[in-house]
């Protein structure tokens, strides 16, 4: 039992530490776009192949707790959580990578820009990523369910960017290509609150609909063993 | 054990019928973009719902099976990668709505289109996310290997489209809206072909990397519990 607690607190700190690098990589890759900073993109370059390291890690601890420890219950749902938490932080380390490279792409082109809020939007999409994270650490669905309504404001942002990204773009043909790269920025944002809003929906879930809908009867055959 | 062989049957058999919809959407809004076919973004929008029930029965079905029949060894690793399939279909779901609302979008534009060749780029990611089911469902690393080396295809493929895209948007102004339709749509299929990458590197993971890397250990460590 105390073998237990030490591994899921492993798996635990495991997870944070990737959240905590893919929230960094995410914030430099927005960086890069805004300031036209090379050496940000550069990071995210970097920290793209520790992610990827730190995915495969947190799934053997996963899978070792589970064989070896065979947790149940609530334990039991933290670890195949944590195993989905893992895979959409690694999507989430991709799409940092993807907005670096538009930064680089931009750099190479005149510093031409439709006038849309880049630095608001990735605070909406990093606040939501940061609370899913928290609701599953809490298991809080009320932080959950905060996740959720911001999803509405990142789209409804979303619609406004990128009516203004046409404008911009269908003004002058030398616009097109930088326009597509900020559509691609904005669309990257988008998808990253889109992954918060997967965790929050699993945290929701997890938490409390396998407790409304199936626990009670998983419990009671668990106890037949 | 009998028990054991009918539920890990029973993930199995629900996972085809999972990647069998997400196929089906993944077509469906192919079609509704190059038939201009609203009827068959509605179906994609109609399976919608269907793909996020089953996803959530299927994490029902592992987390249960990981409770009450603690299974180890190939039979964990086939729970744990199932429900990060899961993960990665339902995502790939997702796609295929936003490639409908892109076939929605264009219907409500006159037909203009950049020379760009759709169907044979869906192909190419229809093939990948077969394959990748495939190397999962028979525990094949070499079809898993064809998956990863098919995804340099796709990226070349992307690369030049979006040079032919660019080009059709700078010549008039209005083709500035429909080629960002198409350009989400082009996006949409590099990014199923990055979740049947994700789940081929997964497949050669827990096929080949967890029995070169760690089974061994594991194996002994759980014969002494």
């Amino acid at each position: 039992m105390q073998h237990l607690r030490e591994e899921l607190d492993a798996l635990n700190s495991r997870l944070l530490e990737m959240s905590g690098l893919v929230e960094e990589s995410i914030a430099r890759s927005v960086h890069a776009v805004v300031h036209r900073d090379e050496e940000a993109a550069m990071d995210v370059f970097r920290h793209e192949n520790r992610i990827n390291k730190l995915e495969i890690e947190i799934d053997n601890i996963a899978i070792r707790l589970l064989a070896l420890q065979q947790p149940v219950a609530v334990d039991l749902r933290f670890v195949t959580m944590s195993i989905k938490i893992n895979n959409n932080l690694e999507r989430m380390g991709d799409i940092a990578v993807n907005i670096a490279e538009c930064a680089i792409s931009l750099l190479r082109m005149p510093a031409l820009k439709p006038r849309i809020d880049i630095p608001y939007m990735a605070k909406l999409a990093q606040d939501m990523i940061r609370n899913s994270i928290d609701a599953f650490v809490r298991k809080d669905p009320e932080l959950a369910r905060v996740v959720l309504k911001s999803d509405d404001a990142v789209d409804r942002l979303r619609d406004e960017m990128y009516a203004k990204i046409v404008s911009f773009m269908e003004e002058d043909p030398h616009r097109v290509h930088p326009g597509i790269d900020h559509l691609f920025v904005a669309r990257g944002l988008e998808r990253l609150a889109d992954h918060a809003t997967n965790i929050a929906e699993d945290v929701l879930f997890f938490v409390q609909g396998v407790d409304v809908r199936h626990h009670a009867e998983l419990q009671s055959q668990i106890s037949q063993i």
